[in-house]
């Protein structure tokens, strides 16, 4: 598979991915979101080298034009930008400490899954190694990679994220949020949790409605609308979380809670489970014990804090 | 649409206000929204008649061109169009009670907040006293009002709806949900308990990503961009709803399972209560228990429907 470095070349004196072209990558796990990734790459115009510990799940992508590398140092050795999408961090350092100096001078992006501890950790290997290191989390599901739709996000070495722009750029929107490795697998779960709890208020409100007949997709037109007014108050509340001063000349927390009882009252009966509006109600009323009943739904993050931090 | 056409073309016969102008519109009541309502018909050029309980409240109003009327009978004359933006039922029987014939013949547009039992009774109401009548509800607070980013939500007689849409979409895109009166109350109380849901899971994400020194308002902006993208997983999930078939093939309960866990733990870490993720693990775990776990996420509408019904 010394094909590999051929490839390149070859591919570097003629079309796009020559000098002047789009660079060479390398993809480490073929996983629906390596393919993904390895496929949008190709897309692009930039030589893919992959490598994956069960081979046969290259074979599409070799198709599409991809060299398969025959070990995880040739792929590394193929192309200065690696991306890792493997299963989780157990996975990678089984890939990676074999040959700790494979990857020495490169640039390693790191899209695997996991916690902002163990994104710290592999910034860490990675500088003992020589490694240039950017996380990233991956914000769609394989079908969205590729599209401008969808956001990558990625922290640590500002370097890496600027020299490899275009590559990243290729795979959805990148944004870079900083410095410090753990911040996009800390965005990762936090907007994760956003997407539940919004998922689980739609699903409610559908559930409700549908009781009466409404279709799901008809109520969920009119709510995605709606989410856009939502997200003009997010922006207003973000502020005034920043401030730590909640102007409940809009909407107050109490005015809320009298119209949350509307809400339970009209689940209720139509057989729809409360607790999810029963617990935000819960935190209103504790945001109110807490002297923001005239405050705004953004004085809520009060109650949310429960600890030392402000 | 057809009263659209109507509206534009006597438009076109004489300035706004005239006769064969824009048609007159009454607004009863002049608290923040009703006081908003008024001033963007006025702004539009409908002659607007205004009545409050205390009348010392319409004198802005009245400067901008508004006519004071001494009695709701009198108010009431004025328009063929009514538009109620009372406090609450009591309030609006309150008024309506003492000269029920008064609006006799004429449209009753009801933004009053309220339930949809509350809805149908004022339609009945209404029906009895021989006046069309649209129940509403306003997806905006009043800053909103007059602009076409927000909703107006309409349900009840389509006839009315389409005879004063000119006026109707002055105040906001107006949406008509169906012919039930309640519809529009229905929806209300559920996309405020789908903006409480996403406003909570928002404000526990700002709360932990704000214990490593993120900004909300940085925080936010990458939300909102991620809500985006949650609009598409909801488009499909509702699909999948309205099927009864939730085809994991893009994220499963079970993945989704794991990586909360990630969340309770960096939430747990930074001193954020974790009541509002506790509950949708719980809720996702029920999913994977009635046999969901390879299902989407739209599979814990199963869960919320406790009841009977489907």
């Amino acid at each position: 598979m010394s094909a590999t470095t051929n490839t390149t070349s070859a591919d570097g004196v003629a079309g796009p991915g020559g000098p002047g072209g789009r660079p060479p990558v390398t993809v480490l796990g073929l996983g629906q979101m390596g393919a993904a990734i390895a496929g949008a790459l190709l897309a692009a115009g930039h030589p893919v080298t992959v490598w994956n510990r069960t081979p046969g799940k290259a074979a599409p992508l070799v198709e599409q034009g991809a060299v398969l590398a025959g070990s995880v140092a040739e792929a590394v050795a193929a192309s200065p930008l690696v991306l890792s999408v493997v299963l989780d961090y157990p996975a990678l350092y089984g890939i990676l400490d074999p040959e700790p100096d494979a990857l020495k001078g490169r640039a390693l992006v790191n899209l695997t899954t996991g916690t902002p501890e163990q994104a710290g950790e592999a910034a860490e290997w990675a500088a003992r190694h020589g490694v240039d290191y950017l996380d990233g989390a991956i914000m769609t599901t394989p079908p969205g990679v590729g599209t401008r739709e969808v956001m990558f996000l990625y922290s640590g070495d500002r370097a890496v994220f600027d020299a490899h722009h275009a590559a990243l750029d290729v795979l959805g929107e990148p944004l870079h949020l900083g410095t410090e490795p753990g911040l996009a697998a800390l965005y990762d779960v936090n907007l994760l949790g956003l997407m539940w709890a919004t998922m689980a208020g739609w699903l409610h409100g559908t559930a409700v409605v549908g009781a009466e007949g409404t279709r799901a997709v008809d109520f969920t037109e009119v709510a995605i609308r709606w989410l856009g007014t939502v997200n003009n108050f997010i922006r207003r509340y973000a502020a005034q979380v920043d401030e730590g001063v909640y102007p409940g000349d809009d909407a107050t927390v109490d005015v809320q809670i009298a119209v949350v009882e509307h809400q339970l009252h009209a689940a209720e009966a139509r057989g729809v489970d409360n607790r999810l509006p029963e617990l935000l109600k819960t935190l209103m009323l504790e945001a109110n014990a807490k002297g923001h009943g005239q405050d705004s739904f953004g004085s809520v993050v009060e109650v949310l804090r429960k600890g030392a931090r402000r």
